[in-house]
């Protein structure tokens, strides 16, 4: 990087921070290896450790696509990877109870992460957590960070790479925006969705659904762009007004989800603003 | 690509039309040109003819850097560049007349991209516009493409690339998160900001804002992450509680659009949810 551009790569913030371990936060994309940016394959490259968390069977393809991606990156015998086990979330917790069961999980992966950094990492490496989709959006990574360096125990610098998230690659394979001329598109959750529409945005993204909220609007004047797996051979995308469109979407899920084991999905819901 | 990977990317999107003129939409990134995607590189290789529109005196720096992009990832002699004149857009309407004078300009557009596909691209060639951010959020290409289609004076296929936005990219340098955990993110104009904070939506990421409308909630508790010139040797970046970073940042704002004669700015308002 040429002297005089602060700020415009990852290279020039480790060099700042020389002697101290840094972690490069690197959003990956949402599924295709394609989806990397160049920041992202330059901060692959400038990696000596990579941390894989290990979420068990199910997500052991996501745990292959990483490797692959480092295997075509990334020459061979620069860099080590080191898996540890994540912790079990407690998904059983509902309602109110949801964030304090969040926070105790996240509690107990900043300590897993603090003790593979203060363990794994030498004090000139540089480590790298990648992240499936945009670091920025439903990833815990950065308040996990940010939570270890408050408990002071381990000291690091660390940076953050963006990625395409889930959300732009669901749009692009529909070929459609996010928002409509000069009005505002709402990014929630499934859980969220479930206890009403949005009160003042009519394009509205849906991320972690397991329970198809979605079909509560069937009734509604809303169109529906859903996505699962993007970007990867097994992308599944459907779309249509939600009344025709949902029963086909609930079919194309459970049967997915029933032959990979997992799923991963995300929708846009577009509600007719006349239907109010 | 190989067979058995339907929409994986857009070679494969091409090879299914071939005697079809194509375009590729292209999400270029923010400002940093290494924000491109394997992808768009790609895509940007397989393009014959792109179609630069001139936005006038204020924009050439961003002109001057996609041609950079081009020199750097094309070879030189396997494409064209094709340049038309934007039509002017009405800003002087303001209130409820802003969309029907986005439709007139959208509709002036229409027929300059029309006719530069109609008459500039032979019928096995790609053609490709090159958009700053993500071709999804507050981008007009998508809508003026199918408008182009309504008209059905020239047929043409296209697809999408997905590209990192100028939101990923704020975040990702406050190296922040855009929502908090289990809570949404609303993504809207300043025009919008200036008549209300959402409803239901803590964290607002404010975007075309040409008044700086944040300056109406300097007294609320509200965290502010603005940035300006995303991943430009220009970048600036400021953030706070919004009652001390709002002077600041209206300070830093006048100051670099006196400097450079224009400038292009987003930012993230933060609200304590106590604070309502």
């Amino acid at each position: 990087m040429p002297p005089g551009q602060p700020g415009r790569g990852v290279a020039g913030d480790v060099r700042q921070t020389r002697g101290v371990r840094t972690i490069h936060v690197i959003g990956i994309g949402a599924g295709d290896p394609e989806q990397l940016t160049l920041q992202a394959v330059g901060a692959l490259r400038s990696t000596d450790v990579f941390f894989v968390l290990d979420k068990g069977e199910a997500k052991a393809d996501l745990v292959r696509l990483r490797r692959e991606m480092l295997e075509t990156h990334v020459p061979e015998g620069t860099y080590r990877i080191v898996e540890a086990r994540d912790p079990e979330r407690d998904r059983s917790a509902g309602g109110a109870a949801y964030s304090p069961a969040v926070g105790d999980w996240r509690s107990a992966r900043a300590g897993i992460y603090e003790r593979l950094i203060a363990e794994e990492l030498g004090e000139d490496e540089s480590g790298a957590f990648l992240v499936w989709g945009d670091p920025a959006l439903y990833d815990s990574t950065l308040g996990i960070l940010e939570e270890i360096l408050e408990r002071g125990s381990v000291t690091f610098a660390y940076d953050v790479v963006p990625g395409i998230s889930s959300v732009s690659s669901l749009v692009a394979r529909h070929r459609t925006g996010l928002n409509r001329v000069a009005r505002p598109v709402q990014i929630t959750t499934g859980r969220r969705l479930a206890e009403g529409f949005p009160e003042d945005a009519d394009d509205v993204v849906v991320m972690l659904d397991a329970h198809q909220a979605f079909r509560r609007y069937a009734d509604q004047d809303i169109d529906i762009y859903w996505g699962a797996y993007l970007g990867t051979p097994d992308e599944i995308l459907a779309s249509g007004p939600i009344a025709e469109a949902a029963p086909r979407i609930e079919r194309l899920r459970a049967e997915a989800r029933e032959r990979k084991g997992w799923i991963m999905d995300t929708y846009l819901l577009r509600r007719n603003p006349g239907d109010r």
